[in-house]
């Protein structure tokens, strides 16, 4: 197909996939002349990845780029290619302090870990960005204790599995690491977006139970 | 305790407090001479609280300060404060097409809604950017049907009454919403962090064992 059906099926306008292509995000489409290019089911595919990357998980272009690259590595076998993958996306700002709280974070997390079984893996920036919000948790005095953070290790521990069932279903290599992209990126925010619906009814039943009760 | 010393207990530099004054997310310390002001334990829980939201929170400066305004406007009852201050809160993109997949998104979230026993909030960004999230899903063909979205909807369920729980122990009603927004806003990290942990550790188990047994 030529960039302007690419664009019609992909929703994406012609400017925005000539970005891409100049970005490294999308590869190249074969040239049938000086100025056309045919582009394949393969771009589609890859042109809603990169879009459902940077528009709805607010990926930056740098980042989807190394994500991708990451994707397309043959080199290296899948469970590092798969680490590559989740280890290039965004995540939360590491601790900027080295002060009590930041070692109190640190020590929960990884009591946490050790408790549900999970090798410690000290350079991860998913490890950093979680003392970081720990600490800040522990400095305003709210909940920050094992106890606290166990429920939320149990449920991850529980979608994970789910989500690698999922990522092991899809046969070849390389769309099996665009699942595991597109699942943690895209369902981040169905995640984060059904805690904020599940807290705003549960808040409704025990705030108007207050009310009613006059409290 | 003057600037000096709420910038050497918070951690955050008189310059930066002196920005967020002037923004409105610290109310005036009380005036002692024409160039010092006063502060107080109040002064340094809420800049605690500003710097968690917009360090590590991410949220932005405007966003914080329409947040930390819902919190302190005692006009309404509680749970429309606690509405309003959750509202207020950064969510992911709203759907930004009116295509077939949008509305295969739709239905897939009230239906999760519904059979969750929660009261559809179609307004709710948090509806919204549900919704943003599984059309990109749908679009790309990604498992996101009522049975895919459903775990992660019990999730949530689990977590959000977990977490009232915890809210509704502090006693005056300002604590509790200044609770609700940092709970929200810094367990978030939490939850997503925890889960790429467990992700990367599940990663292990399903594709090292693949790779034992040759596959």
């Amino acid at each position: 197909m030529r960039l302007a059906e690419l664009s019609r099926r992909s929703g994406v306008s012609p400017a925005t996939i000539k970005y891409y292509l100049r970005e490294g995000l999308l590869p190249a489409g074969a040239r049938v002349s000086a100025t056309q290019a045919e582009y394949d089911e393969e771009h589609l595919r890859r042109l809603r990845l990169v879009r459902a990357l940077v528009q709805v998980g607010r990926v930056p272009v740098a980042t989807a780029r190394r994500v991708l690259a990451a994707v397309d590595d043959e080199s290296a076998g899948q469970f590092d290619r798969l680490g590559e993958v989740v280890t290039a996306l965004p995540h939360g700002p590491a601790p900027d302090d080295d002060d009590h709280a930041t070692a109190r974070a640190r020590e929960t997390a990884d009591e946490v870990q050790r408790r549900l079984g999970w090798r410690a893996v000290p350079g991860n920036p998913a490890h950093q960005a979680l003392v970081a919000a720990l600490a800040a948790l522990v400095r305003l005095g709210y909940p920050a204790s094992v106890e606290d953070v166990m429920p939320y290790g149990r449920v991850a521990a529980d979608i994970a599995e789910h989500e690698l069932a999922v990522i092991d279903e899809f046969e070849a290599s390389t769309t099996q690491l665009e699942a595991a992209v597109a699942l943690t990126v895209l369902y981040e925010p169905v995640l984060l977006n059904l805690r904020r619906l599940a807290q705003a009814n549960e808040a409704g039943r025990v705030f108007r139970i207050d009310a009613e009760a006059g409290d």
